[in-house]
């Protein structure tokens, strides 16, 4: 069997060199720890059917991901730092953008794909100067610097060109100020910018500046209007695709993570489908062609969540899945019943008991803030839904691959591999790939 | 890259079809879900090198299980229905062992391994008639049923012969009753009985039963003794190869799950090394030789353990590692001291504030249970450990695997596929293990 598996790796290192992938579509679950991808298959399930359908996480499993950071006390990373380790294959400290312990700049994997002439992109769900897609495009010494890091997208060039061909996500807010009108600058540099669905649908040609919120979208539980991750990583794919040489393009569920902090299953779990609607398109599209390579992972996993609380040997998704809005909205049309106890069952999705009920009264007397904590709890309380903190955890992330060179991406590998191994496909010359190939055959 | 690798596909097959592994060693971490596989890396770290050491689990991951059971209302494993899907490839009922929801037995791994002349064995730390290894040597109802299920080890039997030709682990009590001496039944029968580490190092020949506790075997942490699972695995697989046909052996880290269910990081971390050690002992024997394949996983994680609370980014591995002792005994000596306040540092591993030690002298005029609680409230504290439940939780677990066949074994798996895969392996003449490697190439 070692000789033989010899031959193979052989061969799949011939074929490797063969063909690399033109096309890297790396997508980032904010949060999104093994808790949130396991409850996802349960609250995705239909339950008419006999079986547990398998997610299109399921479908793409292909190992998982340590994340822990560059810090002398603490093996868990924010987004910032996390980030960076997966934009450019080095760790550092929490809340760096794109630099390292020294504040020295490190070259993403966008600024290198620009060099070998590619086009690169953004879609995510929050506003695009956010930790994630930051450390991608630019180098600030900490996540904070909304302002800044907006403007380092517009000032800081890669060999005269744009870090970023296509920017998707919302954040006119810092790209429309008073002081500065981004917006303005790109499209006199050429920038085609659109900010509603009818200007998505519309875009034809690169490059593209797309802001759909002040700040980021509207929680997708909530959001009737769109668009939503699955048509911006749609649009994103298929005009970056119309580069010969290639493209890479990041998208980012953004929102998994807020949800994890503010310990909120059932908008988790909404913007678990938002992002697996995203991912589900980018399969379909990496698997109709041989040029592309699809990567999915986490950046950490937020709030300490877990399926199963209180010593009972459940998780009830079914029970999620009725719940038709989030807390917050839930607390703010109640505050406009005239009679809420009665209009409870509408807004809740189940009709709760009269001591739970007494509860969220008693929560509404005391605010706002009260009122929506209060429905979170009983929604956990139902659901045996448990957490154990506001901030985020060090437990390991999965790891999903497809298409070309997927290979290279099973087993655990720590979140600067995974970088590592990706800027080798994108930067020609190197011995990166073949080298992987040869690791994983081991 | 399509063709090539359907090529490779190919060969892969070839290959696969010229050589099965022989031996098969399926070793399950009762409890273990992700967070503990995590969690000891950063446990078992070395504080004296600037990188993070990889541990076993980090060289063999190649997946993830998901686990629900055969139940309508929730998706929360026992562990004597997720050993029964791992021993039979079936779903089943919370506390079944080895038996669907209509009670038929169902044929485990190993009755099938016995009928092809294999032989068998069971190596782990709880008593041997738990529910885990019961899955996989008896059929019965209720895993409650201790005093039936040791019966059935002697009196149910496979074409005339013994489910096990090795039992080591605890359980005298159950096997050395009043009314039945199974341990004199055995002997009998020419099954070698051994009880400590000189009788263990002895045993040159099969069948053998190794008892080694009256329940199950000491905590790890507090085994000053042994034999701990390392040498049992040892001397199981050694024994067990001494059958040109090949052997299946199960491998039990039974008592992460206690500790989880205890809520008692300190005590899981230890377990957890017990295994791990066990682990990397299989993984040398099974890749110094082409014969064998390893399978580690585990059947549901406990606890709602996770790496991060208080909405602080941390979790302080190091700090567990100062821990001494377990709790319970931390407790139990702090009682025989006159002076318990100067004794605890020493105990403890760490010196207490002052209103820790407080609360810990307050807890202690409580009673013993209420100082173990604190003492674990207060590791919790200092380690940012974070629990959810004193039961299980629905979390996919991970998934290792090392040696010839591994392929097959790679991705998201149901804990009943994974089942599936081994019992083909173990079965010639099935389609099993062809189409496996079908599926993992598609
Ligand atoms: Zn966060
Ligand atoms: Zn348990």
């Amino acid at each position: 069997m070692r000789k033989s598996l010899a031959i193979a790796a052989a061969l799949f290192s011939l074929t490797a060199a063969a063909k690399e992938p033109k096309n890297i579509i790396l997508m980032i679950g904010d949060g999104m720890g093994p808790a949130y991808t396991s409850g996802y298959r349960y609250f995705a399930d239909d339950p008419t059917t006999p079986v547990v359908e398998s997610t299109v996480f399921d479908q793409l499993l292909s190992g998982m991901a340590s994340t822990y950071p560059d810090e002398p006390d603490t093996v868990v990373t924010d987004s910032a730092a996390a980030a960076t380790a997966l934009a450019t294959g080095h760790k550092t400290y929490n809340g760096a953008v794109g630099v390292d312990r020294q504040k020295v700049a490190l070259a993403s994997i966008m600024e290198i794909a620009k060099r070998q002439g590619k086009s690169t992109g953004i879609a995510v769900t929050s506003q695009i100067n956010h930790a994630t897609p930051a450390a991608f495009l630019a180098h600030n010494e900490n996540r904070s610097n909304y302002n800044a890091i907006a403007d380092a997208f517009f000032d800081d060039r890669v060999d005269g060109q744009f870090r970023a061909d296509l920017m998707f996500g919302g954040g006119s807010q810092y790209f429309q100020r008073q002081d500065r009108d981004l917006v303005a600058e790109f499209e006199a540099q050429g920038y085609h910018y659109v900010h509603d669905n009818a200007g998505l649908a519309a875009l034809t040609a690169l490059p593209a500046l797309g802001l759909f919120a002040d700040v980021a979208l509207p929680s997708a539980i909530d959001d009737k209007q769109g668009p939503r991750l699955a048509a911006l990583t749609a649009k994103a794919a298929t005009l970056l695709a119309q580069n010969d040489k290639g493209f890479v393009l990041l998208v980012e569920g953004s929102q998994i993570d807020w949800a994890g902090h503010d310990n909120d299953i059932v908008t988790a779990m909404h913007e678990m489908k938002d992002f697996a609607d995203a991912i589900r398109w980018a399969k379909d599209f990496t698997e109709s062609r041989d040029d592309t390579l699809l990567v999915v992972t986490a950046d950490h996993s937020t709030g300490g969540l877990t399926l199963g609380a209180a010593g009972k040997y459940q998780w009830r998704a079914d029970f999620l899945r009725k719940v038709p809005h989030s807390p917050g909205v839930i607390a703010t049309r109640l505050g406009q019943e005239a009679e809420p106890v009665k209009a409870l069952p509408a807004l809740l999705g189940f009709t709760p008991a009269k001591d739970e009920t007494e509860k969220l009264m008693n929560a509404k007397g005391e605010g706002d803030e009260a009122l929506v904590k209060a429905i979170k709890r009983l929604i956990d309380k139902r659901s045996l839904t448990g957490w154990t903190t506001t901030g985020h955890t060090a437990i390991d992330v999965p790891l999903f691959a497809a298409g070309t060179g997927k290979e290279a991406f099973q087993g655990l590998l720590d979140n600067t591999e995974i970088a590592k191994r990706l800027i080798a496909l994108v930067q020609p010359g190197t011995q990166g790939s073949e080298q992987l190939v040869k690791d994983k055959q081991q």
